[in-house]
């Protein structure tokens, strides 16, 4: 009923996680009301968004140079590692503003279930990482669930045989939080990373 | 910190209505992980989005001919007219798959707020349909919103000279919703378009 060029972008909409066919009908009847110029810019952005991109030949992060703006910036600290799972989750810590280290991106997690194994990860580049640099600390920062913990364990034991201090961030009550409504294994977890006060 | 043709992306994805910063990261970082074909796709259904696109001239359709498919549809009830404001709600009225009349799409809601006048609209266009063709009924299917009922007001005042039918849709409780959680207005409404049983 709709014409054809509106459907399609109805569907790619539609694709999109988190996005079901009534705001995928929102947006493209959003677009439809805006000047031509805009829909040609979104257009290419979406087009030309992988091109040129590449990941960082140390840390795996997004990159448009063969080594990414943080692994080049001399001022950075390259004896502490954070791995994180996704390279958005290096943007989250860099708002802080509290890490000065480098990063390393696994570009997932293991999963047994969806077949992901510890070789389909970037871990063997991490060892090698810390096996041959003069690191420090290595700061496990994978997703508190199931899977980021199983993952932060494997790593912790791959890389005990090197001597480098093994860090995992903190769980517990989030900040704003309801004590009242906290689920039972972040309030165990905020008893058992209890600190001096 | 994100290369370019990343934020590029991000930023046209956070222009769209209820697209927020996370969200917009979100399916950008998604979108990465897909082929470059499927970008492709994406990038030129929006960019083609408006191309061959018309309104009907009759009633203000989307079309890709002069006239859109339900105008030219020889099964419909030329005798009915039903009033809306975008086109997205002759999607939903096709879906009820209840009314076989002709639609008059008003691209919009007299808004003094927003400096929308009825000239801004098409009611003029609405009148001579009315006035120069055999319609026996108008549907007003405005919002329930203030403007909508202030358009529809407008509208049945206009077309009054014509000796037309004019209907406007049903106000009340919407199906399954709780009574005891309806709004006051609603509640009135429910009781004063109150039907024999």
């Amino acid at each position: 009923m709709l014409p054809k060029a509106v459907q399609r972008v109805i569907e790619q909409f539609g694709r999109l996680p988190g996005v079901g066919q009534k705001t995928a009908e929102r947006l493209t009847f959003y677009l439809l009301k805006q000047h031509s110029q805009k829909l040609e810019d979104f257009g290419d952005a979406v087009k030309t968004l992988r091109q040129n991109l590449v990941f960082c030949k140390k840390c795996h992060n997004l990159s448009e140079t063969e080594n990414c703006i943080i692994c080049e910036n001399p001022k950075r600290d390259t004896s502490v590692i954070c791995v994180v799972e996704e390279v958005l989750d290096i943007m989250a810590f860099e708002k802080t503003g509290d890490f000065n280290g480098l990063y390393h991106v696994l570009q997932g997690v293991i999963s047994p279930v969806n077949g992901i194994s510890p070789q389909d990860l970037t871990i063997d580049a991490l060892h090698k990482r810390v096996e041959n640099q003069n690191i420090q600390e290595v700061i496990l920062a994978t997703n508190p669930t199931i899977e980021g913990e199983a993952t932060a364990l494997y790593i912790s034991k791959l890389l005990h045989p090197l001597e480098v201090k093994i860090t995992r961030i903190a769980r517990g009550l989030p900040t704003g939080s309801d004590l009242e409504y906290a689920d039972r294994l972040t309030l165990s977890r905020s008893l058992q990373g209890r600190q001096d006060y």
